[in-house]
């Protein structure tokens, strides 16, 4: 029975990653080593014989400027674009702008880790007159009461699946090879969904940035191997590393 | 009584501009000096209060990265995305890959004028196994009889104007400030059909790289200014002269 195709692949380092900052919905852009991964990563994409038809990404610069890049690399360039705010990252609420690790020794092991990995401890409200809130953005224009002003991870998946359903599913159902361009934790919901992985086990999975992570789906979308398969399995575990040591 | 808003914009300098071959439907990439304008035009967007709020462009990556680089200057990079084969360059048949120069001194001044200026004289058939064609290309396999061997200027007003109609105009007239990112020759047929120029006249119009040029159309998509006005008229006079000069 044929399988349907979804490639998943997180922007590559940004400028706020380097500086070891809680980024969430501000716009920040790729650095350097960061637009080498999204390069890289199409790269991995082209030479796999994996090729996007169709792209969703996130609202978010980084995530587009990773899939402009990457689909460039790979000659795929000119395949239709799909965005929307459901893949953005996850709110970080009032810890947006924030230093990790300054975060991390004034606030303490435990409720760093439980702001940055619970299921369902949201970091403390935005205000939005916060210097880093999006309230006024047009981009968000629309959301009216949808517009967040902090996340946890379960509300990520509150709000990413809907659009997993409605745009993405739909482009899968079609037979279209699918990449999708988004965000640690929106990356993270969604495979929590595909591989029914438990509030508690998802603490524990992190995705690295720039690596193509790979889901063949039978016709009930479930992964016919579970977790997926990284085009570049070594790349992809030293990557999860050094996602799961930040702030340290 | 509201107008619609239409902002043209013609790709930055690619690798094929500088070296003066004829590119047509080859997808070669912006340089650096490309790359550059495309920024350039964005930030003049920016400073204008000129803010798209949807892109079209072809399949072409000089005409896609053109867009990508200009709206990221412009913090406009989240818009919604469409793109099709109707606004690529005109192509250019048996001349795709051959200098402009040594086409002149070939043929003479009379022939080359007619290939690059008259309305309905197409260059000869490209033969599908040349090594320039686009046969094979995935982005063109369902175009079946449609993709073109060879095209005059009339034949891009021919193949342009159905996506105009109900690609772009509808955007336009749901208000939506309407970006489109080409070329030098679907952008001359576009302009013809928007201003109404006659077959003759559209051979001494030339479109500058890299500038923004912004029509305001009434209800009946008459403009408001006869050909639009650039947001920089002396930079867009001077880049028209050098295009008007190329292959001397």
């Amino acid at each position: 029975m044929p399988t349907m195709t979804l490639v998943l692949l997180r922007h590559g380092e940004s400028e706020w990653n380097a500086k070891n900052l809680f980024t969430g919905w501000v716009d920040v852009d790729l650095n350097d080593k960061g637009r080498t991964e999204a390069v890289a990563g199409g790269r991995l994409l082209a030479e796999s014989g994996l090729l996007p038809d169709v792209v969703h990404t996130s609202l978010l610069r980084r995530a587009i400027t990773t899939a402009n890049l990457a689909l460039d690399a790979a000659d795929r360039h000119w395949i239709p674009v799909r965005r929307d705010w459901r893949l953005n990252e996850r709110h970080y609420g009032a810890l947006q702008g924030k230093d990790k690790k300054q975060t991390l020794e004034a606030y303490g092991e435990e409720q760093f880790m439980l702001w940055r990995r619970s299921y369902d401890t949201p970091p403390p409200e935005q205000d939005p007159s916060d210097e880093f809130s999006q309230a006024g953005d047009p981009r968000y224009a629309d959301l009216g009461d949808q517009m967040p002003r902090t996340e946890c991870l379960k509300d990520v998946v509150n709000r990413m699946l809907p659009y997993w359903e409605s745009g993405i599913v739909p482009d899968l159902r079609a037979g279209l090879t699918v990449l999708v361009a988004a965000h640690g934790n929106s990356l993270r919901a969604l495979v929590k969904h595909l591989d029914g992985i438990s509030d508690e086990d998802i603490a524990g999975l992190n995705i690295p940035t720039g690596q193509p992570l790979v889901y063949q789906l039978d016709d009930s979308l479930a992964p016919t191997v579970a977790g997926g398969e990284y085009l570049d399995p070594e790349a992809a575990a030293a990557a999860a590393a050094a996602v799961a040591n930040q702030g340290r």
